[in-house]
């Protein structure tokens, strides 16, 4: 191929070498260097899951943090989702905004640290596109697989269920938006178990992210503040309304609550920290403000 | 919901006004609203297609465009590349990174542009993401289908197979690269027909893209020059090198010459414009330089 090698352009090179390292995926028939990828669909009696998310240079992450740190953020927010749908992620597909100050080394580094997390959990990369701009920015769209009836929605909280979250809230500023962990486990298991009635990630903070989940259901809610299990040195406020910890917020039926505090398998701090309301009655924060984290106003 | 509504992110709010004017699809199971979408799997006998691409400001628009170019531009570039697959597009995914400075009605008007394709093509929207960022983009993902076997790859060219593109090529910069059509109808037909042995589109050039097609397909090729089928205005060398035409390059095995040209249903124009040669010959492009378009080095 050294004929034609040589005038491929160097913009194909560039990404070839940034995404060689990635493993190999049965499901894949396709992928990057075609137009779109083609894949086997999703086996018998299972639905397809679809993600798309985004981390921007100074919204979502500094460039001092790194490029393994950013890379592996981008690729964990988007399991978390997946984590959230109780769902197996299986492709990725990854745009590169690029800034041309910014060293192609600096990219492969990210483009590394996303390859190991593919590794870890069967990813395949199902296409990439690189482009040009004025910040460094990753989107993250995957595709994946979920039993069908399974993913617990926003929608399925009912009044007198438990309101549960995973491990500890709060510190994302510390540093913990980095190097969380996304709940896959622990998602495929509640979906599995079905034992939870609505579930989603707290990627916004639970002051925002609950009144989401308890709009989608139409229900009101009532958290015991006293319970929120705080990460070290944080208050409940910030707990609240930190954002960023991408731990899982779900709701359980009353007659369930016993047989998931036994069952729970995993070393992930479990913590029930509310009840759901009918919609009539006010929302029952402590006295504590819900404000969450919103992109436009901060 | 009044009494959860109030407490709902503006954010959300925005986010809901801007896609409310989606068509309904009847694959989409759970759409925007939760963590993932979930979705039917593709037919039996059916291969999922994915494919994730991105405009971004001032690299592949200017504000000036105005809202519905920019927001046909970015869903008509992933149309182009499903043509380019035969395959139909279904899904979409849409990230929007969004500069404080634009205004919400900004940002409206291109999502009423991209539901109006989507109306148009049967398009559902599987999710949606917004993020600041210092300068305007959208990031789209799409998952489609296609009957199992039937994609033209860029590997199937093999010597003798004659080279033909759709409609004209060049003058991208006088503004058809806001305006063309992307060729679903024309790939679908040529991948059904079993006609072209390979086949991608023009986004980059004929000067880049096809050496991209000869280097999948480990061939040589000979352009003649003579025979492409200018933009009126454009020299040769602007047809082979300006990029963004979005124009079907494919190539046909010579048995199938006559067929093709006898069947071929539609008015868009189709050239043959020269032949694939054994890999050891050199590349023959009538002394018109290739270079095409390299985001990182104009």
């Amino acid at each position: 191929m050294a004929r034609t090698t040589k005038i491929i352009p160097s913009e194909d090179r560039r990404i070839a070498a940034w995404i060689k390292s990635w493993p190999k995926n049965s499901r894949l028939i396709t992928g990057p260097g075609d137009d779109c990828a083609l894949l086997h669909p999703a086996g018998r009696g299972r639905w397809l899951v679809l993600k798309t998310d985004a981390v921007v240079q100074d919204v979502h992450f500094k460039l001092s943090a790194g490029p393994a740190a950013i890379g592996t953020k981008a690729v964990h927010r988007v399991l978390s989702d997946f984590a959230a749908m109780g769902a197996r992620p299986e492709q990725l597909l990854i745009t590169v905004g690029c800034p041309l100050h910014l060293s192609p080394g600096f990219i492969q580094k990210c483009y590394s640290a996303m390859s190991r997390i593919a590794r870890r959990h069967g990813l395949g990369l199902a296409g990439g596109e690189t482009t040009r701009s004025r910040e460094l920015w990753f989107n993250i769209a995957a595709t994946g697989s979920v039993q069908a009836g399974r993913s617990p929605l926003r929608s399925g909280a009912r009044p007198g269920h438990v309101i549960y979250v995973t491990g500890s809230l709060g510190g994302a500023a510390a540093g913990r938006h980095l190097t969380f962990t996304p709940r896959l486990r622990e998602g495929l298991w509640l979906a599995e178990q079905r034992l939870a009635s609505a579930m989603m990630d707290l990627s916004d903070g639970l002051g925002k992210d609950l009144p989401r989940l308890a709009a989608a259901s139409r229900v009101s809610f009532a958290i015991e503040t006293a319970r929120l299990p705080l990460t070290r040195g944080c208050t409940a406020s910030q707990a609240i309304n930190d954002g960023e910890d991408y731990e899982l917020l779900f709701t359980v039926p009353a007659r369930l609550v016993v047989r998931l505090e036994k069952d729970w398998p995993f070393k992930t701090k479990l913590t029930a920290i509310g009840k759901i309301l009918p919609l009539r009655l006010n929302a029952q924060t402590g006295g504590v403000n819900f404000r969450g984290y919103d992109h436009f106003t901060r």
